[in-house]
């Protein structure tokens, strides 16, 4: 069997290196006067002008390009929690993409921890050592608890990538594709499958992007104000979402929706669900590795635009797009946070890659692979970034 | 002034490096398929690999190689409590030292606490991503609970080498001074001067080793049972040192000492002491960067062998002799302890690497940058854990 062949072949190729990364020497050591400049006693000197300037600790060591990957192994792919240990082989591949892409150092760090609280505390107790923190696979609602806190208490820059990482990709797909459609944010209708970590956190970027009707389907149903199965994040967005309060199910939010977003199950939506949609219609169909509905499917349903999470069809939404340029940008500003206005800015950034001549109804998202996007991404994240600083030293913004 | 030039060259080639070390990767992603192999989907299968079998872990990942240089910046070189920002420097140096030395991947991890009980759950808590755990700079007594802990409670190595490390290349010139002044480890008067965190450790591990005779003595006077002033580590070494039970203060017990051994201050031991004691003295004047006596006063006072802390006089103690082949040697070997036996083999190791017709007063322990060093403490230390582990599986040991 293909697949087979194809998974058997990964761990093959693990077995063989013992390490997809690994730490490696900036300079040589080969003399006893080497080795007073790299360690004792030159170094002492180093360490006492960042005891009395702490902001000489980017300049004078790899911490000022070195994020931390984070994950306690509870919510891995789609394979679940599967403990820290067996999360190793995503962080590292994850630092490897850091590094290629935004040419950031990355340290996999995989926490057998679980409470949120101490999670928490341990992340900050890392801090010196990291120009930022991606968070990575830990699983919702946690997630977005320990996201915000760590946000609020930390001066670095703080990322958990399967809520943004995507969201940002969603939106920079949108935006060409509300243009190719000749749509206006304000007034297109979006229906968003799933109302977990994902979908709630695409509602959010969405709306901070003016986007303005949006309604999130869960599987309980549609999220609306009343509903008592709501959990505490679903409330808080069902207050700027599904303005019509409508209840009921994906059948009852669907007629004449220009966009569906799915971020759910395999077949989720179907083709006569995409006939009830609105003329020239765009779906997202993300769930992986079998979506919602197949692009030929959807095309076939009336389907103008389709966006998969895989790589074999046209448009993919691949998080790597987003996360090496947002924090290449962020730590080259030096910014605290990545602000919401950052997201955008990335991804409006990637949504400009394809210039509007080349725009097709199978080229809306560029490719997962093209390596300029890093830059392009960090150049747009730290404008924003600096705009933001320099508005608020000026007290004008 | 020559110490300020190169203090500034230190800082200088900080400055221009912005990171001794850097994550690099051991593949290139140039294609899906390259992408698919080391991150998603094919990744996945290396992750159930290891939830099903947790020992995979080394196999497939960097974790088998990967050891954490951690800190909380409290005793950092001479400098004391500089905090874990400004202690970053030293540990990126000790990685370094780790991959020139051992071919092992080390990471820096300085961290933001300094209650010991949070310490020890942070560093347990970080395990998955460590094969091994090298506490640095951590101010005693704190030292002594944070490692027992960690070694109690963690199944990798767990090494303080601020303790472990300079006593492990103490013992291991002993050995040869003894062999060259024709002594016996079980009559050799061994005076230790200084009783913190170095002479506490080199107080155990001479005794582990077969010494019988030692005295400790502190700032504040010989350590001996009955002193109110001892703290907790100084109660427990009274018992097994000072056996006649001597109270005062270096003077009283230096007389017909035959080793000196001072991990304490500048000029600790005056001349007139060093003629006191035994025929053939032997003294490792420790302290940096001004020893307790020079070793031009010691040898004109009548001591026949010294070593000191320094490059530039013979017989370096530099624990870079011991720490790299010492984890290599646990690493390799799968032990789940550096136990006391491991570090006297890896003392005999780096003791024989000079040979008998080589060994002169002034050649009783290598150069620090001889690179096999590592390599034949890795296999003394590996040959030792395995024969542990034999025994204690044949129940005859």
């Amino acid at each position: 069997m293909a697949i087979q062949r194809h998974d058997s072949k990964a761990v093959e190729l693990h077995d063989r290196l013992r390490g997809k990364i690994e730490i490696t020497n900036r300079v040589e050591i080969t003399s006893e006067e080497d080795l007073s400049l790299v360690y004792t006693p030159g170094v002492a000197e180093v360490c006492k002008e960042i005891e009395h300037d702490q902001d000489r600790l980017n300049d004078l060591t790899a911490r000022g390009s070195m994020i931390g990957v984070v994950t306690d192994g509870t919510a891995v792919l789609g394979l679940g929690d599967i403990g820290p240990k067996a999360a190793m082989p995503v962080m590292e591949g994850k630092c490897m993409l850091f590094k290629a892409f935004s040419g950031l150092n990355a340290f996999p760090i995989c926490l057998d921890e679980k409470d949120p609280e101490k999670l928490i505390q341990i992340v900050k107790a890392m801090a010196p050592s990291f120009a930022g923190i991606n968070l990575e696979d830990i699983s919702a609602p946690r997630c977005f608890e320990i996201e915000a806190r760590l946000k609020e208490e930390l001066d670095i820059p703080v990322f958990h990538d399967d809520q943004h990482g995507t969201a940002i990709v969603v939106l920079a797909g949108l935006l060409n594709a509300l243009k190719l459609t000749e749509r206006k944010k304000e007034s297109t209708k979006v229906v968003i499958n799933g109302a977990g970590a994902a979908g709630i956190s695409i509602a959010r970027l969405l709306l901070s992007a003016g986007f303005m009707n949006i309604t999130l389907v869960s599987l309980e149903g549609v999220v609306a104000k009343e509903e008592a199965w709501l959990n505490s994040s679903q409330q808080e967005i069902a207050c700027w979402t599904n303005h019509e309060n409508v209840r009921g199910t994906l059948d009852d939010v669907i007629t004449d929706a220009d966009v569906f977003i799915g971020v759910s199950a395999p077949n989720a939506l179907r083709p006569l669900q995409v006939k009830r949609m609105a003329p020239r219609a765009i779906v997202f169909a993300l769930a992986n590795p079998v979506p919602e509905i197949y692009p030929n499917d959807a095309k076939r349903a009336g389907a103008e635009i389709i966006a998969t999470g895989r790589s074999d069809f046209p448009n993919q939404v691949n998080n790597l797009l987003a996360f090496p340029g947002i924090f290449k940008g962020a730590v080259r500003s030096g910014a605290s946070d990545i602000t919401v206005e950052m997201k955008v800015a990335a991804a409006e950034a990637i949504a400009g890659l394809i210039p509007e001549e080349k725009l097709t109804p199978s080229y809306i998202i560029p490719g997962s692979l093209e390596t300029h996007t890093a830059e392009a991404v960090a150049r747009a994240v730290e404008d924003r970034a600096l705009n933001q600083k320099g508005g608020a030293e000026d007290g004008s913004s």
